[in-house]
């Protein structure tokens, strides 16, 4: 994680405002305009700030990538194609996911503001960085904010298969508390996301039994086999574990991203050339429009509080609330700044030469 | 599963009349009325026949204990305490589960039919059986359900604690196809449902490591221990394989479920005496208010049909989608009956004569 406390050599560390920065000067001479470039700086950063280093700038290198490939319309503007009170289908015209997603938020919360629920679906979208951050648009004005999304190529072996079928195809979920902070789930519905088996295969460390399987189908710790082949595991893991509950959230996910907006299925990777087509779906509800909702935020407070002081099974590792892991990268990231690894400063470097922009990652707060 | 093929002896078999008629006369002696009566006997024996034995007539000895607990009010109705265009709130007034989410559903059907979304929260409700029948009730009309139920008592422990703060919170989640049969997604959010463990104790087997936990939190392949403690952990099982995710859609069910009606929180376990305070929420989306809605079904159908056809790591054991088990075990218990366990015939037989109804059981189409 990035938003660690400086301590082991995680690399130099940046502020949010050199991040935003080269993260903008990058998107610009890409050609995006200046509301795709903001809402995806807003959004690349925001989870580089709570320690989700996967979805944060180090998804710049793989843009370029996908720009190369085709799959960005860098003039798209996301266009509203269906709409009822409390439903919507967007058009992301395959432009930046972070600029579709932000009007599908922001569009499904006014329509849930006045009659308390809303659902707005997206197709031709591209990648919208952390689920996390569209579910906490909702929770950040007092509602309940569900975000789902497909994946450009499948990665996920339902159980019992041999190849990939859906997408780590994550869920995110966030309620707002009263005094409290919000519950924010945001997770994909593979064991683990592909990221932490390309770390692992990065550092050459073995994963654990259940993370990746190899082309036999069966468990293999061999992080290079299961990022390489993208064999990831749904949540539970192994057939015994349950992991056909994991396979069928994911199918859900699907359901709900893809096939309501009419987007591409995960599992039909699209060619070189190909427009972005991946699909969300953001569903909003109003707390207030239920007869519970006087005490809502109150009552998750306590909750939350009752489920944090569960006695632990190891005293120094309290049980955690959904959310709490980030915000806690958030206070530290604050304080320390975010570290990047040295070879992704060295990409992101390559990556703005090529795009012919300025070096503006500056100044790091550590060693570089 | 009781809906397996004659074979092994899992007991005597019944045909659905049979099951019907017994559940509707215990349930009628214990002072139901003829709505409750219905709607419960439909959903016992709708979890029977479809091999989900837990949620079945197995339910009616326990159900009995929770009578005598003063759990039910027997003369309950279902009331819609407050609504809007989309949403709505449903007091069960404390009486049978079954009788409860059937009105709710059965309003939020009707609503998601004229917006294209709905959903519906119920509080003062008790068990209402297999969450599936639910999403069901939703796809059956063409529309896509999503059910989720607080439970009584908690029974999951969150990561890294020592104590249950969950109930095993089911979700279901069911879309209709176009000519091939729906996606039905039932799943307790924990790593398998206390059923489960308890047939294991009562067959005296071990289970797999991750099941359940032990008092000290670490993992025990004891499934008395498990049961008995009630110490079930979230999906994923174990920290390494990412049971905070589990956990966490653990408590997302809580927060529908529970915070939006205003229901009992699962970790508030009741004293003997208090009235049943069960919470359910169920969303109800139409495909056809969406962009993709006109090819929903036949892109569904496609999924899958190609998810099916997955190479299957044992060729043996082809790749299924959610609700194909049940279908299959639906399909068998049309043509062979349903067997149930000769404990739980001889349990039921003593339910039905302490309720002083008639033991109308019959016939078996199997040895007894």
């Amino acid at each position: 994680m990035s938003g660690d406390a400086p301590g082991r050599d995680d690399g130099p560390r940046f502020d949010e405002g050199a991040l935003r920065a080269q993260a903008g000067a990058i998107l610009g001479a890409w050609g995006f305009g200046p509301d795709p470039v903001e809402k995806s700086v807003d959004g690349l950063v925001w989870a580089d700030l709570r320690g989700i280093a996967s979805h944060g700038v180090a998804m710049l290198p793989i843009y370029e990538g996908w720009l190369r490939a085709g799959r960005f319309d860098v003039s798209a503007k996301p266009a509203v194609v269906a709409e009822g009170p409390v439903v919507a289908t967007v058009d992301g015209g395959s432009g930046m996911g972070f600029a579709a997603a932000h009007a599908a938020m922001t569009l499904a919360i006014a329509k849930a503001r006045r009659l308390g629920l809303a659902a707005v679906a997206v197709r031709r979208s591209n990648h919208f960085g952390a689920a996390g951050r569209w579910a906490t648009m909702a929770s950040d004005a007092g509602l309940i904010g569900l975000a789902t999304s497909s994946t450009v190529s499948p990665a996920i072996v339902p159980t019992g298969g041999l190849a990939a079928r859906f997408g780590t195809n994550p869920i995110a979920f966030a309620a707002p508390g009263e005094r409290g902070a919000p519950f924010v789930l945001d997770m994909a519905t593979s064991t683990v996301a592909l990221g932490r088996l390309m770390v692992a295969s990065l550092r050459g460390e073995p994963v654990p039994e259940g993370w990746a399987l190899g082309p036999d189908g069966r468990p293999t710790t061999d992080p290079a086999l299961g990022y390489r082949s993208r064999l990831a595991t749904p949540l539970g893991a192994l057939p015994e574990l349950s992991s056909h509950k994991g396979s069928g959230l994911a199918a859900m996910v699907e359901i709900l991203s893809v096939l309501l907006p009419g987007a591409t299925l995960s599992m039909d990777d699209p060619g070189p050339g190909a427009r972005g087509d991946v699909g969300h779906c953001f569903v909003v509800l109003d707390p207030r429009a239920f007869d519970g909702g006087e005490r809502f935020g109150a009552t998750l407070d306590a909750m939350l509080g009752r489920l944090r002081a569960t006695p632990a099974a190891d005293p120094a590792r309290p049980v955690l609330a959904a959310g709490d892991p980030e915000r806690a990268a958030l206070s530290r990231a604050r304080t320390h700044g975010v570290a990047l690894p040295r070879a992704l400063v060295a990409s992101l470097r390559e990556v703005a030469a090529r795009a012919g922009c300025a070096w503006v990652l500056g100044p790091a707060t550590g060693p570089v």
